[in-house]
């Protein structure tokens, strides 16, 4: 047995008792490892450095540099993070839909635990705290993988967390770090669908798709989104521009963020070149095709889109612009370029806003609001382990639930299938 | 693009208009289609007598060919099998929990089509008709890649499900069936996830480590079923008798079966020989831990087991034994050699079936019952495309709203986020 091997059965094996686990004694753990990150801060920060020491002396970029440094701020901050965790509904042990058979079977469907969750990652140690509480509140077991800029950071916090873990005879595979941060590792890791039974990656695109294309333990997509906003030739324009401008500006790293403009030919001559001037005062460049570019002629920021610049998620103050024939185009661009996140229709006329909600492959399909409320928060789970982009489980911002399962409970007093 | 390609893509194409079907033009088509069947059944038999002949040459097992075979009755059966899918209610468009949050946004979660969904599946004929019902029903694109023994049977049968959904301008996406079949486009079709959402495999324990081996698209395992009843110190003897007879032999190919019984050594010597006699009724074959042997140490069909006979799913007349000291030693030995099927407790002591309920990580867990009732009719869902043994989107018996995934549709009046 590897290394590797015997961390994840480990996990496999503590399953059933950190899946049963009352949710006083998690509460009570998580309010104590909150306690404890911020008292050993010292600990953490000095790791902490010599991750920067290590970043700066390969010179990564600085925006990275900032993503990897913890300071006391911020290490309250995942402190807090838990303690907001530990105020949130317990969700396992509902049972749902419970019914009496004709032959006097009780059945009832259960919420549980998954059993062993992992994440990978890359360089943002606050990850730690964040994935091992929302795990931990499910009683699931977690297995952390992250990036190796991160290595020291991620060490001496998963250290504070597992002392309080073994102070409350957790046991000790509900939380483990994988050290080791090598290539053979990480594939290795992906292949352990004997012991794992999710796999969640949490970082850019590569990361993502190199885990759907190795896992034999099932993924959950999260996080790359291009979004959109439609506007309708029935659109309040004052309400679209506002929209637009929230969508790709209020802030501009994020998956929710509006990244293509797609208007209905019948308004395009008047809309658009008002929507420019309101984007230009947030210093937005626009890709256009041929028709809304013709309408922008004459401004230097609006410049012609290739074909790539559709399927393009800047993360950056750049958005591409599409004029269409009709609702239908509209969609049909849509769902050919989007990446099933967030999209959303601007109109006043009640076909088109129920046509473009039911026909819009996306995980959230909005009317008349920004994209920006994609987002566990916004949407009233407490918490979020990610945006699911894809349609098996869960689909779109992911709270607690996401991370449970069901079994089905039977009561009987004898029966036999005839 | 191959060939393989453009059926994905063209099912991928077609997902909005077969997922936005009335629930009326959906039931009308399966009505239609059972007709069809039937009107065309010498077409469908002719086709199959080709596989047959083929089969007869290659020496298949004389059970294989009874599974490949078609006759009037079956195929009748399969025509009725349409008519009940179209009897049940459509699970798509159901909206759960539609909140008002804070800032005045509504938003509901709204049951949605999964999209595409690739069936692989051995020589079973009727499977053809199964899936594509099942998926048809619930707005589903669905892709066949059948056994190469069936191929002249799907064929035909395929055609005539495929000029019924012609004359009712269903798009041509919505049913495929991928006619090569050798292992190379098996693979190539696993690495479809640009198209395809969800790939079952149904068949046997190699066809399905192969997919979860090889395939990028999100997979759900179904059906394997090494099942334990576990029989207490508290339990009723009769009742335990007649549920392990019942779940062993009632139908011992599938696999809901009991394939290994565990008892608690305060009851082994009365119960055992017993169950024994019992079971040798039914010419049952009995594996047994050294500790049971002893118990039936003058028995003929009472043999040691090996290591191996704790995993293994028999689906024959044969069963392993082991005697256990506690509950928890029971649940210990359940959880570390079963597939997450079915399992149940005997026992007349409350806490024992709680405790049996909670930790065993299965997806079906019984007091009292035979394991024979993991099925979607005996759980009333009405239909089932297989019991998922994973925990990853659908657990135990899947009818229709296994088939389905989630949107969130949201209305705003002009939302921006702070």
């Amino acid at each position: 047995m590897t290394k590797l091997e015997e961390i994840c059965s480990v996990a496999h094996e503590s399953r059933i008792k950190v899946g049963t686990l009352d949710t006083d004694i998690k509460n009570a753990v998580l309010l104590q490892c909150a306690d404890s990150l911020e008292k050993h801060c010292d600990k953490v920060l000095k790791a902490n450095e010599l991750d920067i020491a290590n970043a700066k002396e390969k010179l990564m970029a600085p925006a990275m540099i900032d993503r990897l440094t913890l300071n006391k701020e911020r290490i309250e901050g995942m402190a807090d993070g838990l303690r907001q965790i530990a105020k949130l509904n317990d969700p396992i042990g509902e049972v749902m839909n419970m019914t009496r058979r004709p032959n006097g079977l009780i059945i009832g469907k259960k919420r549980v635990s998954i059993g062993v969750i992992g994440i990978i990652f890359e360089a943002r140690p606050n990850v730690t705290t964040d994935a091992f509480g929302l795990c931990f509140k499910t009683g699931n077991c977690v297995i952390l993988k992250g990036g190796s800029d991160a290595i020291n950071s991620n060490i001496a916090i998963v250290s504070i967390l597992k002392k309080i873990l073994k102070k409350n005879n957790i046991p000790d595979g509900a939380l483990s770090l994988i050290e080791s941060t090598d290539r053979e590792t990480t594939i290795e890791f992906m292949r352990m669908n004997r012991y794992v039974d999710l796999l969640i990656p949490r970082g850019g695109a590569g990361l993502i798709q190199n885990v759907v294309n190795n896992s034999t333990i099932p993924v959950i997509q999260t996080g790359t989104g291009n979004c959109h906003v439609y506007v309708d030739k029935d659109a309040d324009f004052d309400m679209a521009i506002d929209i637009i401008v929230n969508a790709k500006t209020q802030r501009i790293s994020v998956c929710n963020a509006c990244e293509s403009v797609v208007v209905h030919k019948d308004i395009a001559d008047k809309f658009i070149p008002k929507m420019y001037k309101a984007l230009r005062e947030h210093k937005v460049e626009v890709r256009c095709d041929e028709y809304s570019k013709a309408l922008l002629e004459t401004k230097k920021h609006a410049i012609l889109a290739d074909e790539e610049d559709w399927g393009t998620e800047y993360l950056d103050y750049i958005l591409s612009l599409k004029v269409v024939d009709s609702l239908d185009e509209a969609i049909e661009h849509i769902n050919r370029y989007n990446t099933s996140h967030s999209e959303t229709i601007i109109t006043n006329d009640y076909d088109s806003a129920q046509k473009f909600l039911d026909e819009v492959d996306s995980a959230c399909v909005y009317v008349n609001a920004s994209t920006r409320f994609s987002d566990g928060n916004e949407f009233g789970f407490g918490a979020e382990i990610g945006i699911s982009t894809q349609k098996l489980h869960a689909r779109g911002p992911m709270g607690l639930e996401a991370l449970t399962s069901y079994k089905y409970t039977i009561y009987g007093n004898g029966q036999i299938r005839k």
